[in-house]
């Protein structure tokens, strides 16, 4: 990695480990959870809340910053640290993601993505070396390669055809690694390349092998998370965890339930992000150790207890699921905030006790016991 | 005043006094502002955050809580204290206003107000022994009677029409407090009766007359910043406060401007609330001690000075107006927030200084100066 970047991975249990990244902005424990600040801040939650959450480092959408307020004026306010006042790291993604899955009249080809801006309707046009020229100028500690990011099979494609479109994105996108890799300069960023290929471990693989072969800080696995079976899922980050090299910190991006995190760390992933805790906590949904709550359900309207015997978080110190579910029963604002909160340490303390379990060579245990735990049902 | 509940004024500078409220859940500095929490929450803010910012009392919203959840659901939750866990003192209204107000096919008689929920299109009576049965479920630690509350001049009404029917409710409020005050039972929880007449001197010398002679522990000036000069609400208010006891506590309900509230401590009342600081802050509209901050507008957009100036806020410590501005922009949860503790703080604060500048007799000067630096225009 480049200097002021170390990754150290401390302790192995399995393909499973744990490790201290290191960053301009301080250390970030791994594997760990990204929250997600689309806009430059986690819906509705502070950082000051953040950071007494456990929270180390933060994923914003560079999309959505780029679009509002515009790039040059988070530089000019001192990168995202400054401009949002989280100071500890932060993380971008491409904005191909949101281009693909935003834009309107989206067209790809090898210079970059064009496509109508659903803001303004103009059209805008993200190449691999905008795209490393937008994250420089946000300036996150970590920025991501722009990557032609598609499902693994369209309705009522054929296997063969998805075969060939498939290797073709990942194709491209290993040449958009190579113009990404050139086009960045910041010293003082690391940059993270984009694994795609599907569904097909043999494209996996080779996706691995050919962006490992360029040299970035880290690796992200792309194009997953969208429809395909976890097992299968599973089986693509441990082909391409297994020809990457093993110094480098790998994310599982846009993922997923707690069981998904957990069985990406059980193949070496060591970052993940995703909007779950808070769009699941704004529609009442809190996960605990033994289920996920339906918190809008009659059954708890008078229920007393907090939303999770022994969590730690705002909520759960202080208030009843019977307060809780008022409040999204009413839409007040701070029922979205308080479930969120619950749902964010949720997640954060539940990277806190894999990095425990995989350090005391305990994690399959680890895992069996919180899969089994929340597969009892409502909590 | 009853048991558990004293009124002590400790300092007087012409009509405008400072005193300690005490209640059975602690102690009230007035003159105070009440942050409004309708559904039992103030939007989108924590009893925490509220605790920091210096609020004393908060002031429910008896009729959206009888709604949703319920008075008895509260009640055996251990009223607004225990369900909330704001456990400092509660206010909560009569109900009257909002049932006025948001009811559909509203119709007031003798007996009381009846109208079609808006919730479920059901019809519902909210008489004077109801309003105190709900409010003696919710717990708070002041209780408000019930009254008939109308404009003090419809569109089209002749001054003579109107003028009949605004004594007509006055004196209708009248007997509506005799009921509540022979209806309200609990020891633990003052009364507070309702001031009414309108524009007129005379009929507001009479209602204070009248209820005062019912023997409250409070009053209110109800029917007021509905549309009248301020300059005549002020003769109102201090033509009944010349009439009230002055042992006892005076509260200008849903005031409003922080130049009103000054103008009301001015003629000796003690308790105010509005919902401006939150319903303001969520409209980008800040209040500063130079002006009102419209932080949507353009000239903020890389302002990277803190909303005010000098403030101890959680915005004004930690963010920038650009930031602020971009959250707003984007409908982000977290701008509303904080724009709402910024004008929370404000409001709080601003009555902190006219409590230290009533002990100090220099409250006249003080209000110039908040009236002088406020007209300045955008802060």
């Amino acid at each position: 990695m480049r200097p002021a970047f170390v990754f150290d991975v401390v302790a192995r249990d399995g393909d499973a480990r744990t490790g201290r990244l290191t960053t301009p902005h301080g250390v970030v424990e791994t594997p760990a959870f990204m929250p997600v600040a689309t806009f430059g801040a986690v819906r509705g939650v502070s950082p000051g809340e953040l950071e007494a959450l456990g929270a180390q480092i933060l994923l914003a959408n560079t999309y959505h910053l780029h679009e509002r307020p515009g790039e040059e004026v988070i530089a000019r306010a001192g990168g995202l640290h400054g401009f949002t006042a989280w100071r500890r790291p932060w993380l971008t993604d491409s904005g191909g993601f949101q281009v693909t899955s935003l834009g309107d009249r989206v067209k790809v080809d090898e210079e970059g993505v064009s496509f109508a801006s659903p803001l303004d309707g103009r059209r805008r046009l993200l190449t691999p070396e905008r795209a490393m020229a937008v994250q420089e100028a946000l300036g996150p500690d970590f920025a991501v390669a722009l990557d032609e990011c598609l499902p693994p099979r369209e309705p009522g494609e054929s296997a063969a055809a998805a075969g060939v479109r498939v290797r073709a994105a990942m194709e491209r996108t290993l040449r958009w690694a190579e113009r990404c890799r050139r086009a960045h300069a910041r010293a003082d960023q690391a940059l993270f390349g984009i694994l795609h290929g599907g569904v097909s471990a043999a494209l996996r693989r080779e996706s691995a092998r050919g962006t490992a072969a360029l040299g970035f800080d880290g690796y992200c696995h792309g194009g997953l998370g969208l429809g395909e079976e976890p097992a299968v899922r599973d089986e693509m980050v441990a082909e391409a965890n297994a020809v990457l090299p093993p110094e480098a910190p790998r994310y599982l991006m846009g993922l997923g339930r707690p069981e998904d995190l957990l069985a990406g760390v059980a193949r070496g992933v060591d970052l993940f992000d995703c909007v779950l805790p808070t769009r699941n906590g704004r529609h009442g949904f809190l996960f605990t150790r033994r289920g996920v709550l339906h918190l809008r359900n009659a059954r708890y309207r008078e229920d007393p207890a907090p939303p999770e015997e022994g969590c730690d978080c705002p909520a759960c110190i202080r208030h009843s699921r019977a307060y809780l579910r008022h409040l999204l029963h009413c839409g007040e604002a701070l029922g979205a905030r308080l479930a969120s909160l619950h749902n964010l340490r949720f997640y954060l303390r539940l990277l806190e006790e894999a990095r425990d379990a995989v350090r005391a060579g305990r994690f399959a245990a680890f895992c069996r016991s919180v899969v089994d735990g929340m597969g009892v049902g409502e909590g």
